[in-house]
């Protein structure tokens, strides 16, 4: 498998940039490989719902922020990269505790990558008895399928705005348009 | 039609209660009938993505939110509706401003909801030069369709605790099990 | 509106060329305009499940030909165009008879198109006892939203074959690779 | 892990039952275990579309299917299990050749069950040159999450109809009803 296009922390600084809606959720990257990216939700109170549970709206954002890290994987900071579809089925009631998104591939094209999450509770929330003991991976709260769509020449980061590399364009091609 | 079952000021009171992270996208109900639901999601620092527009999760949030109204206004205050699955295309880049997500019930089932919402900009934000004029429906920049599922015996709001409505019952049926 | 960009014969040709699994849910298109198209599966025993109504399987591949309709009308006779993500909803158990799927396009881009479906059964099923009254559009029995890719130098049906205009690609970007 | 509550060949009786637009499939089911299940989509003229591959609308209902085979290996032949959601997301033009489906449960509710698919090619169809060695698992053309609705007292399909079950209910309620 190829190395990673980016490291965990530059992608973790990219993700958070100029979002506070998203940066204040507290992810912190466990895993960053190419087209394999966990990354953990810590409980805080800002998050949760009656029930002391995780709200719905958190996993989301954890979910696409994992997604978002994927595609980074994989084509390197390329800014543009949208987010076109996203799908959640909410399986069960997190437990109180933190969230480990569990995010991968499934498909690499030139313009679109669909990718996986699995949102497991902490298995350290339940550790055995017997420390040296592994706990077996936590059934999933919820499972997310997702697709990102990739600017036509994928711009990194410290290329020319986006405007400049697409001349007249109308409004649907506009730069960042989340479904071109 | 027959008139909501609760209040749109009580649905959003119930909507935030306890979740802080629902709770400070600040939305403000405009329009709450049986099965359809209007929320204005107030364009914000907090909220903003590089662009100055709103940020992806702060649009599922806001759509969660609307069809968790459309339930709520033709079930009545359910707490224990939950999520069950929920599928989100992102259309258009949103021009900086608020975003309306006008939701509206596509099936009530004993124990499913199904809600459709599409989010279109504030078209005040776009009012023609003749203040007379009724600016035209903004294009949407997102549409939104899932299900909620509503508990066996939809307790209301002063109910006893949903445990003591589901004695003997595994995990997967726990009160609040976001998609039993 | 501009005019479609084929006719709705031509368009009916071109779904069911070769596609035999297709042609045989006897699909006529009732309407064909630019962005807008219904298509009517007519009830037959090849389609029926226990209960006498049209089962799952043709609903979705109704839906699916609906689309593809919608997107054609304003794009033109693109064979490549192919099904990218395909979400269906079933709402309620449709009654023995025809059904009408009413499709239109929700966002047109450079490369993907979302559109959206809603299924009804035929209302000329249920005519009032006075002829001269219009019967109310029935409710949707199913209700689907999907994405749809172009390929990035959309060709005609007349185009030389797809391989020629792409020169020395992978499997991913292969003819008809349905998520480019 | 529970044995499968039914055999494979029941299932596929039952399945294709009185349904003949999915029982022209030709389906075979190559593993019937509690909450796993395989089934087997032959390549024929009749499911092909041009470029010699299988059409999207059979790979949908090949997954229907399978879902469906995953629902009765844990519940039992309970005929009104019907499918709420259903989302698709297509990979990769599959070669020409057999599809095999590969269904797993993601949760087993009271009244819903959430299940997974991947679609991948049949291995056998890209052999190795030394017979001994063991085809790597081709990537998958296609991926699906579905859910299904149980009716609330799940009935066998030696049961008395539905109707006796539910009295007193209304159209949303309806047997066969497909998203109760």
């Amino acid at each position: 498998m190829p190395a990673a296009k980016m490291t965990g922390d530059a992608f973790a600084a990219l993700a958070t940039r100029g979002v506070p809606y998203v940066g204040q959720l507290g992810c912190t990257v466990e895993r960053f490989e190419h087209g394999r990216v966990d990354v953990r939700l810590p409980c805080r109170d800002l998050l949760l719902r009656p029930g002391g549970t995780i709200c719905g709206p958190a996993m989301m954002a954890l979910a696409d922020i994992t997604l978002y890290g994927v595609v980074l994987s994989m084509v390197g900071p390329v800014e543009l990269a949208v987010t076109a579809d996203f799908n959640i089925h909410f399986l069960r009631k997190p437990r109180p505790g933190d969230l480990i998104a569990r995010g991968r591939c499934l498909k690499l094209g030139r313009s679109l990558v669909v990718g996986e999450v699995s949102i497991v509770p902490d298995r350290r929330a339940d550790a055995p008895a017997d420390p040296a003991a592994t706990p077996p991976e936590p059934r999933p709260v919820a499972h997310v399928i997702a697709t990102y769509a990739l600017p036509p020449s994928a711009p990194t980061y410290d290329a020319p705005p986006s405007d400049a590399l697409r001349p007249g364009h109308g409004t649907d091609g506009a730069s960042g348009d989340r479904a071109t």
